[in-house]
Protein backbone atom coordinates (compact mmCIF):
# COMPACT_ATOMS: atom_id res chain seq x y z
CA UNK A 1 0.00 0.00 0.00
CA UNK A 2 1.07 3.90 -0.91
CA UNK A 3 1.95 6.04 1.80
CA UNK A 4 -0.42 8.58 0.52
CA UNK A 5 -3.10 5.68 0.46
CA UNK A 6 -6.62 7.09 1.89
CA UNK A 7 -9.04 4.23 3.03
CA UNK A 8 -12.68 4.72 2.83
CA UNK A 9 -15.69 2.38 4.01
CA UNK A 10 -19.47 2.90 2.49
CA UNK A 11 -21.60 4.18 5.15
CA UNK A 12 -24.58 2.69 3.24
CA UNK A 13 -25.74 2.23 -0.83
CA UNK A 14 -28.05 3.94 -3.07
CA UNK A 15 -30.96 2.27 -4.41
CA UNK A 16 -32.45 3.69 -7.87
CA UNK A 17 -34.07 2.12 -11.11
CA UNK A 18 -31.64 2.54 -12.81
CA UNK A 19 -29.32 -0.83 -13.61
CA UNK A 20 -27.29 0.21 -16.92
CA UNK A 21 -24.87 2.48 -17.18
CA UNK A 22 -26.05 3.45 -20.57
CA UNK A 23 -29.93 5.57 -21.23
CA UNK A 24 -29.44 7.09 -17.28
CA UNK A 25 -30.07 10.85 -16.67
CA UNK A 26 -27.09 12.66 -16.58
CA UNK A 27 -27.38 15.05 -13.55
CA UNK A 28 -30.21 15.56 -10.95
CA UNK A 29 -31.85 18.30 -13.22
CA UNK A 30 -32.49 15.53 -15.71
CA UNK A 31 -33.93 13.19 -13.55
CA UNK A 32 -36.41 15.07 -11.96
CA UNK A 33 -39.24 12.97 -10.44
CA UNK A 34 -37.08 9.65 -10.38
CA UNK A 35 -37.25 8.36 -6.87
CA UNK A 36 -34.94 5.83 -5.01
CA UNK A 37 -33.52 5.14 -1.39
CA UNK A 38 -30.52 5.23 0.87
CA UNK A 39 -29.72 2.11 2.75
CA UNK A 40 -27.36 3.51 5.53
CA UNK A 41 -25.81 0.92 7.81
CA UNK A 42 -28.36 0.96 10.44
CA UNK A 43 -25.28 1.53 12.79
CA UNK A 44 -25.18 5.38 11.73
CA UNK A 45 -29.15 5.59 12.08
CA UNK A 46 -28.52 7.89 15.31
CA UNK A 47 -26.20 10.15 12.36
CA UNK A 48 -29.72 10.91 10.55
CA UNK A 49 -31.32 13.26 13.37
CA UNK A 50 -32.68 16.90 12.04
CA UNK A 51 -31.49 15.25 8.67
CA UNK A 52 -35.60 15.52 7.69
CA UNK A 53 -35.97 19.41 8.10
CA UNK A 54 -33.71 20.05 4.75
CA UNK A 55 -35.29 19.56 1.72
CA UNK A 56 -32.16 18.46 0.13
CA UNK A 57 -28.98 16.75 0.59
CA UNK A 58 -25.36 16.49 -1.14
CA UNK A 59 -24.44 12.99 -1.64
CA UNK A 60 -21.23 11.63 -1.90
CA UNK A 61 -20.78 8.42 -3.21
CA UNK A 62 -18.12 5.78 -5.63
CA UNK A 63 -18.56 5.81 -9.23
CA UNK A 64 -18.22 1.97 -8.92
CA UNK A 65 -18.55 0.84 -12.31
CA UNK A 66 -15.74 3.15 -13.59
CA UNK A 67 -12.84 1.81 -14.94
CA UNK A 68 -9.77 3.93 -15.62
CA UNK A 69 -9.71 7.15 -17.18
CA UNK A 70 -8.58 9.22 -20.05
CA UNK A 71 -6.72 13.03 -19.08
CA UNK A 72 -8.99 14.38 -21.72
CA UNK A 73 -12.33 12.92 -22.64
CA UNK A 74 -15.94 13.97 -24.51
CA UNK A 75 -18.54 14.09 -21.81
CA UNK A 76 -22.08 13.53 -22.51
CA UNK A 77 -23.15 17.24 -23.17
CA UNK A 78 -20.33 17.34 -25.99
CA UNK A 79 -18.53 15.97 -29.39
CA UNK A 80 -15.44 18.09 -28.17
CA UNK A 81 -12.51 17.20 -26.10
CA UNK A 82 -12.62 18.88 -22.08
CA UNK A 83 -9.58 17.97 -19.43
CA UNK A 84 -11.16 15.64 -17.35
CA UNK A 85 -11.55 17.77 -14.76
CA UNK A 86 -13.49 20.22 -16.48
CA UNK A 87 -16.81 17.49 -16.80
CA UNK A 88 -18.38 15.81 -14.83
CA UNK A 89 -17.46 12.48 -16.55
CA UNK A 90 -17.56 9.41 -14.57
CA UNK A 91 -14.45 7.91 -15.47
CA UNK A 92 -11.84 10.08 -13.26
CA UNK A 93 -8.71 9.78 -11.62
CA UNK A 94 -10.75 9.35 -7.84
CA UNK A 95 -13.62 8.15 -9.11
CA UNK A 96 -16.33 10.15 -6.50
CA UNK A 97 -19.84 11.09 -7.55
CA UNK A 98 -21.85 13.79 -6.21
CA UNK A 99 -25.06 14.76 -7.20
CA UNK A 100 -27.46 17.49 -4.77
CA UNK A 101 -31.06 15.27 -4.41
CA UNK A 102 -34.04 15.98 -3.15
CA UNK A 103 -35.01 14.30 0.69
CA UNK A 104 -38.60 13.14 0.80
CA UNK A 105 -38.87 10.92 3.73
CA UNK A 106 -36.60 9.63 6.60
CA UNK A 107 -37.76 6.54 8.12
CA UNK A 108 -35.30 4.20 10.15
CA UNK A 109 -32.18 3.88 8.25
CA UNK A 110 -34.01 4.55 4.92
CA UNK A 111 -34.33 7.47 2.88
CA UNK A 112 -36.33 8.07 0.27
CA UNK A 113 -35.08 10.85 -2.44
CA UNK A 114 -35.94 12.21 -5.62
CA UNK A 115 -34.25 13.51 -9.07
CA UNK A 116 -32.08 10.86 -8.46
CA UNK A 117 -29.03 10.63 -11.68
CA UNK A 118 -27.63 7.93 -9.76
CA UNK A 119 -27.00 3.81 -10.69
CA UNK A 120 -28.70 1.48 -8.63
CA UNK A 121 -26.02 -0.40 -5.71
CA UNK A 122 -23.99 2.75 -5.65
CA UNK A 123 -21.82 2.67 -2.38
CA UNK A 124 -22.55 5.93 -0.76
CA UNK A 125 -19.67 8.01 0.90
CA UNK A 126 -21.21 10.76 2.65
CA UNK A 127 -24.99 12.94 3.08
CA UNK A 128 -24.60 16.06 3.98
CA UNK A 129 -27.18 18.81 4.27
CA UNK A 130 -27.25 21.06 1.37
CA UNK A 131 -27.28 24.79 2.24
CA UNK A 132 -27.42 27.35 -0.40
CA UNK A 133 -25.26 30.02 1.44
CA UNK A 134 -22.98 27.68 2.05
CA UNK A 135 -23.32 25.97 -1.71
CA UNK A 136 -24.43 28.74 -4.17
CA UNK A 137 -21.96 31.50 -5.90
CA UNK A 138 -24.50 34.38 -6.66
CA UNK A 139 -22.82 35.09 -10.37
CA UNK A 140 -21.14 32.47 -12.00
CA UNK A 141 -19.85 31.21 -15.43
CA UNK A 142 -20.08 27.96 -16.72
CA UNK A 143 -17.49 27.47 -19.59
CA UNK A 144 -17.94 25.11 -22.53
CA UNK A 145 -21.30 24.38 -21.17
CA UNK A 146 -22.89 27.65 -21.88
CA UNK A 147 -23.98 26.50 -25.31
CA UNK A 148 -25.18 23.01 -23.54
CA UNK A 149 -27.57 24.26 -21.17
CA UNK A 150 -30.55 23.85 -23.27
CA UNK A 151 -29.59 20.10 -23.73
CA UNK A 152 -29.20 18.99 -19.89
CA UNK A 153 -32.84 18.41 -19.20
CA UNK A 154 -33.68 15.01 -20.95
CA UNK A 155 -30.41 14.47 -21.71
CA UNK A 156 -29.28 10.49 -21.26
CA UNK A 157 -26.07 8.90 -21.10
CA UNK A 158 -24.81 6.89 -23.64
CA UNK A 159 -22.25 3.85 -23.42
CA UNK A 160 -19.29 5.88 -23.74
CA UNK A 161 -17.96 5.66 -20.62
CA UNK A 162 -18.65 1.56 -20.54
CA UNK A 163 -15.44 -0.57 -21.40
CA UNK B 1 -8.19 -4.83 4.49
CA UNK B 2 -12.15 -5.08 4.33
CA UNK B 3 -13.46 -6.54 1.22
CA UNK B 4 -15.55 -2.92 0.99
CA UNK B 5 -12.43 -1.17 1.58
CA UNK B 6 -11.98 1.82 -1.21
CA UNK B 7 -8.72 3.14 -1.80
CA UNK B 8 -7.94 6.80 -3.01
CA UNK B 9 -4.94 8.86 -4.26
CA UNK B 10 -4.69 12.11 -3.71
CA UNK B 11 -4.21 14.12 -6.84
CA UNK B 12 -2.75 17.19 -5.19
CA UNK B 13 -2.82 19.63 -2.21
CA UNK B 14 -5.13 22.87 -1.29
CA UNK B 15 -2.10 25.44 -0.21
CA UNK B 16 -4.37 28.40 2.12
CA UNK B 17 -3.65 31.13 4.77
CA UNK B 18 -4.61 28.47 7.50
CA UNK B 19 -2.42 26.64 9.45
CA UNK B 20 -4.45 25.84 12.55
CA UNK B 21 -8.49 23.91 12.97
CA UNK B 22 -9.50 26.52 14.99
CA UNK B 23 -10.59 30.15 14.03
CA UNK B 24 -10.98 29.10 10.13
CA UNK B 25 -13.99 30.29 8.36
CA UNK B 26 -16.38 27.64 8.19
CA UNK B 27 -17.62 28.06 5.00
CA UNK B 28 -16.88 29.04 1.49
CA UNK B 29 -19.52 32.25 2.34
CA UNK B 30 -17.46 33.06 5.21
CA UNK B 31 -14.49 33.33 3.67
CA UNK B 32 -15.35 35.80 0.89
CA UNK B 33 -11.93 37.11 -0.74
CA UNK B 34 -9.41 34.76 0.99
CA UNK B 35 -7.26 33.43 -1.39
CA UNK B 36 -5.37 29.56 -2.31
CA UNK B 37 -4.06 27.70 -4.67
CA UNK B 38 -4.28 23.92 -5.56
CA UNK B 39 -1.38 22.48 -6.54
CA UNK B 40 -2.13 19.31 -9.04
CA UNK B 41 -0.06 16.70 -9.76
CA UNK B 42 1.86 17.74 -12.69
CA UNK B 43 1.30 14.22 -14.35
CA UNK B 44 -2.45 15.43 -14.45
CA UNK B 45 -2.22 19.15 -16.12
CA UNK B 46 -3.59 18.07 -19.19
CA UNK B 47 -7.32 16.97 -17.25
CA UNK B 48 -7.19 20.92 -16.36
CA UNK B 49 -8.14 21.95 -20.73
CA UNK B 50 -11.26 24.09 -20.80
CA UNK B 51 -11.33 24.71 -17.06
CA UNK B 52 -10.66 27.87 -16.95
CA UNK B 53 -14.16 29.06 -18.51
CA UNK B 54 -15.36 28.18 -15.32
CA UNK B 55 -16.15 30.50 -12.61
CA UNK B 56 -16.43 28.07 -9.84
CA UNK B 57 -15.11 24.72 -8.62
CA UNK B 58 -16.50 21.72 -6.80
CA UNK B 59 -13.46 20.81 -4.85
CA UNK B 60 -13.43 17.27 -3.12
CA UNK B 61 -11.00 16.98 -0.59
CA UNK B 62 -9.59 15.18 2.79
CA UNK B 63 -10.48 16.38 6.08
CA UNK B 64 -6.95 14.93 7.56
CA UNK B 65 -6.74 16.33 10.62
CA UNK B 66 -10.18 14.51 11.61
CA UNK B 67 -10.05 12.08 14.38
CA UNK B 68 -13.12 9.77 14.65
CA UNK B 69 -16.47 11.12 14.82
CA UNK B 70 -19.54 10.92 17.09
CA UNK B 71 -22.90 10.29 15.39
CA UNK B 72 -24.32 13.63 17.18
CA UNK B 73 -22.65 16.49 17.42
CA UNK B 74 -22.23 20.57 18.55
CA UNK B 75 -21.91 22.12 14.58
CA UNK B 76 -19.91 25.40 14.53
CA UNK B 77 -23.46 27.12 13.91
CA UNK B 78 -25.46 25.80 17.30
CA UNK B 79 -25.20 24.22 21.08
CA UNK B 80 -27.76 21.81 19.89
CA UNK B 81 -27.11 18.16 19.16
CA UNK B 82 -27.81 17.46 15.59
CA UNK B 83 -26.79 14.26 13.67
CA UNK B 84 -23.56 14.35 11.85
CA UNK B 85 -25.23 13.78 8.69
CA UNK B 86 -27.85 16.82 9.25
CA UNK B 87 -23.83 18.93 9.97
CA UNK B 88 -20.95 19.81 8.13
CA UNK B 89 -18.68 18.86 10.66
CA UNK B 90 -15.59 17.40 9.53
CA UNK B 91 -15.55 14.54 12.11
CA UNK B 92 -17.59 12.04 10.02
CA UNK B 93 -17.38 8.64 9.58
CA UNK B 94 -15.96 9.36 6.18
CA UNK B 95 -13.63 12.22 6.57
CA UNK B 96 -14.31 13.86 3.32
CA UNK B 97 -15.17 17.49 2.50
CA UNK B 98 -16.77 19.45 -0.10
CA UNK B 99 -16.77 23.26 -0.98
CA UNK B 100 -17.42 25.50 -4.32
CA UNK B 101 -14.77 28.02 -4.56
CA UNK B 102 -14.01 30.89 -6.89
CA UNK B 103 -11.45 30.02 -9.61
CA UNK B 104 -9.30 32.98 -10.61
CA UNK B 105 -6.92 31.82 -12.50
CA UNK B 106 -4.89 28.40 -14.24
CA UNK B 107 -1.20 28.22 -14.26
CA UNK B 108 0.08 25.16 -15.48
CA UNK B 109 -0.75 22.77 -12.64
CA UNK B 110 -1.25 25.57 -9.99
CA UNK B 111 -5.05 26.91 -9.75
CA UNK B 112 -5.39 30.11 -8.00
CA UNK B 113 -8.63 30.13 -6.22
CA UNK B 114 -10.90 32.61 -3.74
CA UNK B 115 -13.11 31.61 -0.56
CA UNK B 116 -10.70 29.17 0.69
CA UNK B 117 -12.11 27.78 3.33
CA UNK B 118 -10.24 24.62 3.23
CA UNK B 119 -6.87 24.22 5.65
CA UNK B 120 -3.42 24.46 4.36
CA UNK B 121 -1.56 21.12 3.04
CA UNK B 122 -5.68 19.22 2.46
CA UNK B 123 -5.58 16.16 0.52
CA UNK B 124 -7.57 17.14 -2.52
CA UNK B 125 -9.66 14.34 -4.62
CA UNK B 126 -11.26 15.65 -6.82
CA UNK B 127 -11.95 18.93 -8.94
CA UNK B 128 -15.30 19.45 -11.26
CA UNK B 129 -16.54 22.32 -12.75
CA UNK B 130 -19.57 23.80 -10.75
CA UNK B 131 -22.57 23.75 -12.72
CA UNK B 132 -25.52 26.00 -11.32
CA UNK B 133 -27.89 23.59 -13.42
CA UNK B 134 -26.83 20.39 -12.19
CA UNK B 135 -26.40 21.54 -8.22
CA UNK B 136 -28.75 24.56 -7.12
CA UNK B 137 -32.13 23.68 -6.58
CA UNK B 138 -34.59 26.15 -7.25
CA UNK B 139 -36.87 25.66 -3.99
CA UNK B 140 -34.71 24.65 -0.15
CA UNK B 141 -35.43 24.24 3.08
CA UNK B 142 -32.49 24.29 5.38
CA UNK B 143 -33.84 22.80 8.72
CA UNK B 144 -31.71 23.89 11.85
CA UNK B 145 -29.83 26.27 10.33
CA UNK B 146 -32.93 28.80 9.10
CA UNK B 147 -32.34 30.42 12.35
CA UNK B 148 -28.82 30.52 11.90
CA UNK B 149 -28.15 31.88 8.69
CA UNK B 150 -27.31 35.44 9.39
CA UNK B 151 -24.59 33.92 11.74
CA UNK B 152 -22.82 32.61 8.61
CA UNK B 153 -20.45 35.66 7.34
CA UNK B 154 -17.74 35.60 9.27
CA UNK B 155 -18.09 32.69 11.42
CA UNK B 156 -15.22 31.31 12.58
CA UNK B 157 -13.88 27.28 13.62
CA UNK B 158 -13.50 26.97 17.71
CA UNK B 159 -11.83 24.19 18.76
CA UNK B 160 -14.82 22.06 18.75
CA UNK B 161 -13.85 19.42 16.39
CA UNK B 162 -9.76 19.14 17.65
CA UNK B 163 -8.35 16.62 20.12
Amino acid sequence: MDQKDIIIQPIGSIQSPFHDLADMPIQPSAAEGIKGSIILDPALEDGLLDLEGFSHLVLIYQFHKSKGFNLQTKPFLDNQKHGVFATRAPNRPNAIGFSVVKLLAVKGNILEIENVDILDGTPLLDIKPYVPDFDHPVSTQVGWLENQREKIKGKRSDDRFIK
